[in-house]
């Protein structure tokens, strides 16, 4: 057995997260793509067929009141708070990510001082932030600047109104500066917006902490919420009095079965909300969030670093020189929960990706020459991360 | 036994939808709340179970690809097409209502001649369309004038942009002139929107036919697709090449995995799309519409109004005179697939429901003096309509 073996055993040995791996539903695929699709957890299904079965089937409409799918999500959204660092009563499950930007970019620009027509948003962003970050500021008379992370602070004016960011780059892994660039911009006298679906549940957001104002994410990635799942919006506290919602929906009204004309908003997150929440898909990532009962999140990142780690030395080691190249940064304080590595030759990109695939090994990649690896500490082994790469080198080398 | 219970017997043994009960989960309730929540088909359970352990727990990412889930809101949406009168193509599903009466509202704003500035919207709609016109209106810079549906077509002027209309009215039952309306808009050179959350799966839309520009609806009513299943949105052909959404999201674009930065819209009903589709909520409605295989539209309708006349027939033989008044039309032109009574001692409203429901019939109530019963064909009987009256007489005369 190689060296690397032996210390992805040792590690795995000492690893006290190990355990997590039982509670999901795994083969014998090393499954690096939970930032893309996490995995299903064990319990799920069953939890699924008395959802279905018993609450809609059964109970039907009962299940409103008696099965607490009325108040599902801002429940939903106290059970992610603790793993986003905010207190209970600022996030609200709904909707897709997409409508969420949209919610959050409008909002803020309405919440921003007079006078401050620029919306600031991270050029490398996952597009469909852009997108909705441009139809937002179409519709409310801002224009939209694009900057790259690192050059926001030097971007900001008195003109700025909105900063919306990617706390992990989807492409890149990089990891941006949460705490720093959030005081930059609240010192700037604009309003911080954080699109959080590549970092909650994988390392620390801390958004209570760092004073972020509004924050959007996903739940199907590290949270493993199901394919689709909603995702939320986080509001903080100081602003939900004043948070003007460009979706109004009869959900977040302040007395919603009273189907008055004229809208009144509820307080708290509630107000986050639009239309009928979609149930199903709403309480399987309930179901999924138990995976969490006892897990730190800063363990989690702990796992997270030490697994990137090691797969970036497994990498250097096995694979021939000049195939590939580190796109995510070696420095922990600028790296996410996954690696990307640049096909130095962009053609092999595809084929090199579907092989892996073929072989156990499922990533997913980024145009033109990305491939990407995401490690999801609940259940990413370091025997997983060694083969890997030493299939990465195989198909290389093939 | 009495002569409406005989009766009840014929008509049931008659009934050429009656075998269709037995593909649904129900007891020994008479469930007049389907449309609030329609019952759920018996196939489903397993349906979902596959879904989930198969789909997401085995293939995972795999199945966005090879369990097409990637293409499900626009397959979805031409399994609902014929239900409503759409030809394929024109029908995506996906977010809910509320979000797609945004959508809708602003895009048809936008396909509107320049110089109208006027969003016309039914007086009494469901509160959640009143909302998001509001808001349309507001980042759209159009004013909204409320209006009663009947009196529409005086409305009108060269100053309409777009008229929002619900196609039955959600408290009362009453059926609106889809094809006149439709008519009247268009004619003034203004757009039609409809909401068919309470009409369709209960009677026929004909939205081709009738030229209807752009409508919503819900899929958790009339449509069993579960709780809060997705909703949908269609968009006439011929406006879809100049369809300009105000939530351009990723799965939208042309060439979605493609990331890039600048915004380009699909072809067709994708262009009305958002975001990650929500798979399991979408995937139980895929399911759930097996349901209406081989039934026709028009069959629905027959038993819906047979239904509905014997309801009422029932209601006026057993209830004591005086105590509640049908607040929807008699004429078969102008209801829809509900009873609404109001009581006319609005105070008795919600004792009379609560002890409805305790004695085994199931509808619902609006404030403050409506008490509802939605009669869904698929599963309702002529048995259950005489049930349901003759409890209500002895609720009301204890």
């Amino acid at each position: 057995m190689s060296d690397l073996r032996e210390r992805a055993e040792a590690l795995d040995s000492a690893d006290e997260l190990a355990g997590l791996r039982d509670l999901f539903v795994l083969d014998d695929t090393v499954y690096l793509d939970g930032n893309s699709l996490g995995a299903l957890p064990r319990h799920v299904p069953a939890r699924m067929q008395d959802v279905i079965t018993r609450e809609w089937g059964a109970l039907r409409i009962r299940s409103w009141d008696e099965s607490g799918w009325w108040t599902a999500p801002e429940r939903i959204g106290d059970r992610i708070a603790p793993l986003v660092g905010a207190a209970a009563g600022q996030i609200v499950v709904g909707d897709s990510t997409s409508v969420n930007v949209f919610k959050a970019v409008v909002a803020a620009s309405r919440l921003a001082a007079g006078g401050r027509d620029e919306i600031l948003v991270d050029a490398s962003t996952f597009p469909t932030d852009g997108y909705l970050a441009q139809s937002a500021a179409r519709m409310t008379g801002h224009r939209i600047v694009p900057v790259a992370p690192a050059d926001v602070p030097a971007a900001l004016g008195p003109r700025t109104a909105v900063v919306l960011l990617n706390h992990v780059d989807y492409r890149t892994g990089r990891l941006h500066d949460l705490p720093g660039l959030t005081a930059a911009v609240r010192g700037a006298g604009a309003l911080a917006v954080w699109d959080l679906c590549h970092s909650a549940g994988a390392l620390p957001v801390g958004l209570d902490a760092h004073g972020v104002d509004l924050a959007v994410g996903c739940t199907y990635k590290y949270l493993n919420g199901g394919p689709g799942a909603p995702a939320y919006l986080y509001v903080a506290e100081r602003h939900q009095a004043a948070f003007d919602s460009p979706l109004p929906g009869w959900t977040s009204h302040a007395d919603p079965f009273g189907m008055t004309p004229g809208y009144v908003p509820a307080e708290g997150s509630v107000r986050g909300r639009v239309g009928t929440p979609d149930i199903l898909s709403m309480l399987a990532l309930e179901a999924s969030l138990d995976v969490w009962e006892g897990v730190g999140v800063e363990a989690v990142r702990a796992k997270s670093l030490a697994l990137t780690d090691f797969f970036l030395e497994c990498v250097a080691a096995y694979v021939p020189e000049g195939r590939v190249t580190p796109v995510t940064p070696a420095a922990h304080a600028e790296r996410g929960s996954q690696v990307s590595l640049r096909c130095v030759d962009a053609d092999e990109t595809e084929p090199v990706m579907r092989e892996l695939v073929a072989r156990g090994v499922v990533g997913d990649l980024r145009r033109p020459d990305v491939l990407r690896f995401g490690f999801t500490p609940l259940y990413v082994s370091f025997a997983d991360a060694e083969r890997a790469a030493r299939i990465l080198a195989e198909v290389l080398e093939a």
